[in-house]
């Protein structure tokens, strides 16, 4: 048998019962009774519990540590400070990307200087979580202020530097042919805007926050990690490579996880301090982020400004399109943001056809918390590219709906390289598009919009429309391993790396190996999340974990019903190219009632091994890699949303919410579309709410729920879903889907509120639109054209 | 690749740094520091404890059960019955021998009738094991006696019924062709012997007794059970049956094990009793087994007897060797414990050219404890011939030596098959046999012993040749399965069913990997016990793990040097057959310097996909399955042992013990010899110590240590170890070796102590050899023989 042939397809091959159904999430009975095990739900005899000292500081140097006060209090363990952490680092930094990339600084506490308010400076450990909190709070570090970077758009420029060893804070530059090469066509183009966009941070948030617990075992040499991680094999790798511990002595073992969005993704530095405490102390070790320390320390994402530039025909055609960006790395970023942040440039010129193009990405240092991954990192190019294609509809007063008509590419004309080098194939952005707006009925809706504004009322409609790549096939995250164990009583276990983070992995896994064994569904198990157990994987990240298991899922698959076919051919006195399995049988077609259940199939491999045809292997397990073959494999989508704007509020209202997705095949329409309603939501959020501010001297000012805004069921419209169906080229023809709602959302919204507002002549350029800034729009609009009587509304 | 070829040999193709050598044993870092996790460790939230109420009568009919006052106790919360759990049973009886062998009845807890005293009857679940035991005895039990039927000798003519559905007290009878057909050559040699040979009923007395936890999650219909078993999987197949949950929702967990022998083999009642009821109660539930319980409730072997009959010509060869066997099954033996038996008839001719020969099997059924598998449960066969040897030898005036000498089958006129049928190949009977007596210098010792005579001294000499079915391939038993996982750093996890019951399969396991992938033995961890995690596989039993296990490494590590290999040549640019694996390295032959380590391999395989040779799988993890080609690979030994007798106290003190063993290549002769020194300890328990005894009334009477003897080191001498190395068919030509201690000593001592009473003319037929058994044997000698003065010493 070649075991090494490319992707296989075993639920085209058998009748797919149930992928593409709606099949009801296995993980829910655990989650929804109430029997879900997160990390803090670990117990372990004797456990210990962590709590950080933070810096109260944004930039500062520590002169001096007193823990003796809080180590007197009885039930204190230990208080550690860099000095007893740092110098148990083996190796400094290593993520799955690699360990050739450069990369910033990142001790497990803070040495010498804190770089952002939340830095970790002490790590207390004591009984309970009380006397740990109580302690921390008598741990005296004293600081010498530093003049603080906080403001990345001026960073470049600042005398003062986060990091001394790094001559400016720049953390890295990267780019195309530079913009100015483009300059003669922007300036001779009938139409030309360039606008400067700035996003606000916002954060992943997941509900559960951040935490561990690590349990060494001195006599074995083991170290036991429960973890909250969305990649529970790359946080063994790392901890390897940190303690040179090695790598198959460390257990790290996940069942559910809250939520992870990028931020569970990679290891941090207090998961470092805890792997590097829990080898110097008698116990496991816990340590459970509180709400408050994962709005402060956990990492912040999306904080970015673009100088965009578009050019246009006078008819509206692309005739080009450019974008500098930057973006605040804040002092400890999670590993090379600057790797990531090319997407923003590679994927800026959208599915549109955009003869040329090209892009610079700045990273920057300041004195705030890190960068960390979020659900479509890169998402920034969306959100330049739809505003700005907005605006350059209103100015040629055109509707932005026909100016994308114009523009974008169709599925017969694929496949096409954008004017920044990447292939596009086996994508609809026009069929997307199209099926958006006829769900709403677009003309419908302006007659709508033009009744309402005679009666004051300020209804607008904004779309995006986008193409995202998902499923990289490079590196650690282009391969996928898969174990299928069918039992001698004929019930299957499928194990593969994932874990329960949200994504029904679970449910996709065990979809999708019914099918290929063609038995019922209630008859597999999967296993995941345990790295003793499983295969090793990338994880949950990139949109890659639904097609890259299935592309395990179904190479692994496929011997198995190789083998089982053998053994029924055999048994039966069959070819066997005659048997095919369905309904838990090895049949003969043709032949009503010839078969064998699994069971019997089994029951023969593993307990009666003498009766297996000759030459055959006993048992019935296989494992097999699946190795993507495309780098890339892209999905695309298009986001279509009404609102309305109280201008005398400020408040938005959405009204319907419209997706139009192509992520390929659907193996389960229920999680897909779970899978956009949750990145919609936190793209809305995005847009409008979510805010991790800073005030001017570095201090976070968004420390609860209470000031930093997620949106409500209140605030979340019934979410509208369309599907076009666009093979890819991977296993099943499926694509990812995971982070595109996060990514269509927050234009979609953008353009809806500027579309409503557009009476006004507003000019949004930057976010969020929280009601405050959307009733300073109006004002100053009002304010600036009040000489024009009649252009503003009032 | 061809995954289906016969038997590798690895460790021979690499240069085998550790198979062969005394390696340290790796479970003895975390067990000799008591970081060892055996059942009883196992803390679950809210665990709730079980207590057994046992009947106090050997027989008797139930009239009513009254629970109300056991479970009015506060932290009671339940207490079972027949009438609540029995009708839970979903398949009454299962085990990996198949569901098609015919078994004896075997209730959970005892229904209208009790069978014997200890016989379970209700079980309280309480808070703790206190209250529960306290409860215990408030439930009042109606009991009306019925007669027992206690002797199994007299059973089968008894009219009172142990099972009304059968018959007669026989659960089986078994034969080759009637003993009868032989009389004619009995009747006609030279010289006839016979006997009837009995043997008493002792028992494995692990040093961790029974018990389990288990808890179920109604939410996931999830079944954990950590279990003290020698086979996790057996455990989970049998628990599926029982309760008819799917295979693949239960998962079994064993750490370490502290002794099984077989009676942890497969499940018994007590465990189908907690499965059940951890179905109905709302914590984990565990059970654990006290001593008392384990001594009256877990099991008996031995109890049997034989009618014994040898014919030999004039020159002392062995003409016809025939036994009519009868074994005590008692009440609920674990299964078809007649098929098993088989094996007494079948290996009775022993290693010894025996031209004719036949038997008869019988199993009977008494109102005691049931029969439970005992490391060599077939033994009596050596038992009953080499004191018959020893008999026939005194008789005809020769030295025992002498006439084993001339019957003892030679390894160089195999093969050779017994007078039943049996194929022998690969063995060194009497090679074995002149080695132990050469390591004695037999010569010199009766010297001694004519010496020691002459000061009213009474020293002995006894040996025991047998042959040993090791490593059955027949059926559920006849293969395994690994899983080998180099992970990304090329650390190695070697998975297989196992599991640590003290027989050393972590330490061969490594061992045997780390040369099969020329690492360093540090760089091999394995992972047992646990079927979430590991392949099916058939457990510790019939000496098969050590040379099972070491086929299914075999055949998995070869498809991993192979994939090795070919990633070493493509990246080196040589040719995948120069490459060898070497220090962790695989290295072009003859070119110093040229290679990669195995973390640099193991990096690209999972790492860099895109860099492995085209076709290649990424990841390096393999699974595979060993099929045995044998039904039996054959280990044969000598046991020799001196001994001095005490006529006036009844003591038997051992002088010198030694053993030449026959096991094929050794793996790790500090394991051999652990292993056979384990199981001749309990055999010269079973010869001098151990009787699990019954009054007349079917009470048990060794209800403590103090009255059931076990050996402790103060009895045991230095057992002195020789080695002849045959190699078996199988991979690595290795040989089990678990059972045979407890094979070779009893015979070995029982013809030390006869050989040193054989001035007196005593005739030993009855075990054990106890002081007081010794003494009434001298005595009744000296009465006997009083009238012929001179021929018994005074």
């Amino acid at each position: 048998m070649d075991r090494t042939r490319g992707p296989v397809d075993p639920v085209r091959a058998a009748a797919a019962r149930y992928a593409g159904a709606r099949v009801a999430r296995v993980e829910d009975p655990r989650l929804l009774t109430g029997h879900g095990t997160f990390v803090d739900d670990v117990v372990r005899p004797g456990m210990l519990h962590a709590c950080f000292v933070r810096s109260p500081l944004a930039r500062a140097r520590i002169t001096g540590i007193d823990v003796s006060e809080a180590l007197a209090v009885e039930g204190v363990h230990a208080v550690f400070t860099a000095e007893d952490l740092n110098p148990g680092v083996h190796e400094p930094w290593y993520s799955l990307a690699g360990r050739d990339v450069p990369d910033s600084p990142r001790p497990p506490l803070a040495e010498d200087e804190v770089r952002f308010v939340g830095d970790p400076v002490a790590l207390v450990v004591a009984a309970d979580r009380y006397l740990a909190e109580d302690a921390a709070e008598l741990v005296v570090v004293d600081y010498e202020p530093l003049p603080p970077v906080v403001d990345y758009v001026t960073a470049r420029e600042s005398a003062e530097l986060v990091f001394p060893q790094f001559a400016r804070n720049v953390l890295g530059e990267l780019g195309g042919r530079p913009t100015t090469e483009l300059a003669p066509v922007f300036d001779q183009a009938p139409w030309s805007v360039r606008e400067t966009v700035y996003q606000q941070a916002y954060a992943p948030v997941p509900i559960e926050t951040r935490g561990l617990v690590a349990e060494w075992s001195a006599a074995g040499g083991e170290l036991t990690i429960w973890a909250a991680t969305q990649s529970p094999h790359e946080v063994r790798l790392f901890c390897s490579r940190l303690l040179g511990l090695p790598e198959h002595r460390i257990r790290v073992v996940m069942r559910d996880t809250g939520g992870g969005f990028g931020q569970k993704a990679v290891v941090q530095r207090e998961d470092m301090c805890v792997m590097l405490a829990a080898l110097k102390v008698p116990a496991a070790l816990k340590w459970i982020e509180d709400r408050r320390e994962n709005l402060l320390a956990a990492g912040q994402s999306r904080h970015e400004h673009g100088d965009v530039r578009m050019a246009f025909d006078a008819d509206g055609r692309i005739l080009a399109a450019s974008i500098d960006y930057v973006q605040d790395v804040g002092a400890y970023p999670v590993p090379w943001p600057v790797g990531p942040s090319m997407a923003v440039g590679m994927f800026f010129p959208g599915p549109y056809r955009v003869p040329e193009g090209t892009f610079s990405i700045t990273s920057v240092f300041s004195n705030t918390v890190g960068r960390t991954a979020y659900r479509g990192p890169w998402q920034f190019e969306s959100v330049a590219r739809e505003l700005m294609l907005d605006v350059a509809a209103r100015r040629m007063g055109m509707d932005p709906v026909e100016l994308r008509r114009r523009n974008l590419l169709r599925r017969d004309e694929l496949p096409y390289t954008n004017p920044v080098g990447v292939p596009y194939g086996d994508i609809s952005p026009l069929e997307t598009f199209e099926q958006a707006l006829g769900m709403l009925d677009y003309e419908a809706f302006r007659k709508e919009q033009e009744r309402a504004r005679g009666e004051g009322r300020f209804l607008g409609v904004g779309t995006c429309t986008y193409v995202e790549p998902t499923t990289a096939g490079m590196g650690v995250h282009g391969t996928e391993g898969a174990t299928i164990r069918i039992e001698p009583s004929g019930k299957v276990n499928v194990y593969v790396s994932g874990g329960s983070t949200g994504n029904s992995l679970e449910t996709t896994v065990v979809q999708l190996t019914a099918d290929a064994l063609g038995v019922d569904i209630a008859d597999v198990h999967t296993i995941q999340g345990d790295t003793a157990i499983t295969p090793f994987g990338g994880g949950t990240g990139g949109s890659r974990s639904g097609s890259m298991t299935a592309g395990a899922v179904a190479e692994t698959a496929a011997v198995l019903r190789e083998r089982i076919a053998a053994i029924a051919a055999h048994r039966l006195e069959a070819a066997a190219e005659d048997i095919e399995l369905v309904d838990g049988h090895a049949r003969v077609r043709g032949v009503p009632g010839a078969g064998l259940s699994l069971a019997e199939i089994a029951a023969i491999a593993y307990l009666q091994p003498e009766s297996l045809p000759p030459g055959m292997p006993a048992g019935l397990e296989a494992s097999g890699r699946y190795r993507a073959e495309s780098m890339i494999i892209l999905a695309n989508a298009t986001h279509l949303c009404t609102c309305e704007v109280d201008v005398t509020t400020g408040r938005v209202t959405l009204l319907r919410y419209i997706v139009s997705e192509d992520c390929g095949p659907m193996i389960n329409p229920s999680v897909v579309e779970g899978q956009i309603a949750g990145g919609t939501v936190q793209g809305i959020g995005g847009a409008l709410y979510e805010h991790l501010a800073y005030d001017a001297d570095g201090n976070p000012v968004t420390g609860t729920f209470m000031d930093y805004l997620l949106p409500t069921a209140a605030e979340v419209p019934i979410i509208e879903y369309g599907h076009v169906e666009t093979p890819g080229p991977g296993p099943g023809g499926y694509k990812g889907v995971g982070e595109g709602g996060a990514i269509g959302a927050p234009p979609a919204v953008i353009n809806a509120v500027a579309d409503a507002l557009a009476p006004f002549g507003v000019h949004i350029t930057r976010l969020p639109l929280t009601p405050e800034s959307i009733v300073t729009l109006v004002r100053r609009a009002r304010e600036s054209r009040a000489a024009e009587p009649g252009t503003v509304p009032r």
